[in-house]
């Protein structure tokens, strides 16, 4: 497969990344002729040249929505590739700006690959970035069935499991489980700016996780989010109320009990969404049994254990390691099947391991 | 060192491996007695006997804010120690219950370590959890220097980070940076509970991580909160005031440039706040480095992983597995000691793992 990436950010570099693992040719082009070319002296590909002898498979627009529709206007004008994708975070402002400007929508597979990091540019790219992860494609009713193909290839090279869905549902998805969870994120995160040192200090990692994500792009967030606004703005409006809500009970200085169990509904719902997240990697959450053991801390204690399990024919989903330098002993968390826990408890038993029932 | 832990949660539990870690001996006790018995297990210490020959000199009170005060009493009745803390994540209620008990108050040196797990109970338990974490202190009035000596002491043995301050402040504090936040991720987290499956199919790290600690103990967290109302409804407020205005300006369809610079003036804000949070609080940083294998999902494939591993004398130091359900294949990350990776690769590469390097 041949393929081009105009716009070698974090998304663009890392697909031509994880592609040239697996034999493809790349060209890369960006705006910026430096990131293009520290692209490919990340091993990204090379860069794309001014004539072409054919045109390549697929092309892959990693560019910011609001300027989607017009890098795939060029591109197509110039015969750049059988096929374009691109990777904006919303997909119904690329594909009505790709229609106005008269793109060729049968070869159009608008896309948006579920994953990112905190920083950004080619140099924070990683070929492993989209492995399981969840790719959706949201063909508009032109697209041909190939283009759909070829780009659903392209996304199973990257490792990552392609999803189809209609723009819109995307959207309005989207808002929920990525665009209004970063406006939160950076509302609380605003609450410590002007915060004294002595509150920082007592800061830990449970603040960091909470407000990673607003150290994104400030210029890219605001583009998406006012071309997703309506979606977004009634999460972050239902989420309002709830704290608003909190904040009420809890300044009234509530202690009736009624009051406090209104709190520990919300804490209870909040549990409730947060378990219904999947795990790693898309896909429904499976169900496990946790299987905890005392094992020395020391080379070959966990490939004993996993020889026992293997023997006994269980199959070890999840691994957890809980230990501590300089502690001679560590907690093994094995995630098993529930029907074999039985099983794996008593290989382990019989080979001499405190397990915990 | 002579140490006595009441209440062998995640906490309780941490600190009395901490201190076996560096030699102190320990007393467990919890009211549920397997709790107590797990710890000891673990080699958290030994059960604290019925008749003492001697006190402690320390008496960790590991149990949640509106039992810290009933159980200081208790143990201050039996002469358990030579002096108290407690570990909740308020000071003021239990110092003013404690009083209000009647409780000895020089010997009490109010506490709250910074550190915990979306865990909890004591198989979640880390000897590592304090490194490098800051630990309030906050001494009454009435607590005698030598207690809070001996308390500060403590602290340092677990390897953390003590800072000195006032419960007022304390309180304050705790409510911008850990207890407002909670609430945060719960509010967003219960969009979730509703969402239809199509939709937590779209879900990344992005949500997992704003929505972490939201997974917390419902009834600890209520108690948390009404413990320290007034400072957590402030943050709240605001919070809940920035969201409900991104919403206006959002479902306004805003695309004035001014109504789009107040939304990226509120994600500035978040940026300058979240660069604020420090760091992994200094303490001795464990430096690892995570080698990737791809294995296929199937019994006894790990087991010849870490067999290989061990066979080259490399101590895995954690392990994580992403997998997705359905593929054949998973990737394994292997945290090992940066100055092992090398021969790690090596053996793997000569077991015939495609490993990336």
């Amino acid at each position: 497969m041949r393929v081009a990436v105009i716009g070698t950010g974090l998304i663009g570099t890392s697909i031509a990344l994880a592609l040239r693992a697996h034999g493809s040719g790349v060209w890369l082009a960006d705006e910026d002729p430096a990131a293009a070319r520290l692209a490919a002296d990340l091993g990204a590909g090379e860069l794309l040249p001014d004539a072409l002898t054919a045109p390549a498979d697929v092309a892959v627009i990693g560019v910011p929505p609001a300027a989607v529709a017009a890098t795939l206007a060029a591109a197509q004008a110039r015969g750049l590739a059988r096929c374009y994708t691109d990777v904006a975070s919303v997909k119904q402002l690329p594909v009505s700006q790709a229609r106005a400007l008269g793109c060729d929508m049968t070869s159009y597979v608008p896309g948006h690959p579920l994953a990112g990091r905190e920083k950004h540019g080619p140099a924070a790219a990683r070929a492993d970035l989209f492995l399981g992860r969840t790719w959706a494609l949201c063909p508009a009713p032109e697209t041909s069935q190939a283009a759909t193909q070829t780009v659903t290839a392209l996304v199973r090279e990257c490792g990552a499991v392609p999803l189809h869905t209609g723009a819109a549902a995307h959207d309005r998805w989207v808002a929920l489980v990525s665009h209004a969870p970063h406006l939160v994120a950076a509302a609380m995160a605003a609450r410590l700016e002007t915060a004294p040192q002595a509150a920082l200090d007592l800061a830990g990692q449970g603040l960091r996780d909470v407000t990673r994500i607003a150290a994104g792009d400030t210029a890219l967030w605001t583009q998406i989010f006012s071309a997703n606004a309506v979606p977004v703005a009634e999460v972050l409006a239902a989420v309002a109320a709830d704290l608003a809500e909190a904040a009420r009970l809890l300044s009234a200085q509530a202690t009736q009990d009624d009051d406090l169990k209104s709190l520990a509904a919300l804490l209870e719902q909040g549990q409730a969404g947060a378990a219904r997240i999947p795990g790693k990697h898309g896909g429904a959450p499976r169900e496990f049994t946790a299987v905890q053991v005392v094992i020395p801390d020391q080379p070959g204690e966990l490939a004993r254990l996993f020889a026992a399990s293997g023997a006994a024919g269980v199959n070890i989903e999840d691994v957890r390691i809980e230990h501590s330098p300089g502690l001679p002993v560590g907690v093994a968390e094995l995630s098993v099947r529930p029907a074999q826990a039985e099983t794996l408890l008593d290989a382990l038993e019989r080979g001499g391991w405190p397990v915990r029932r």
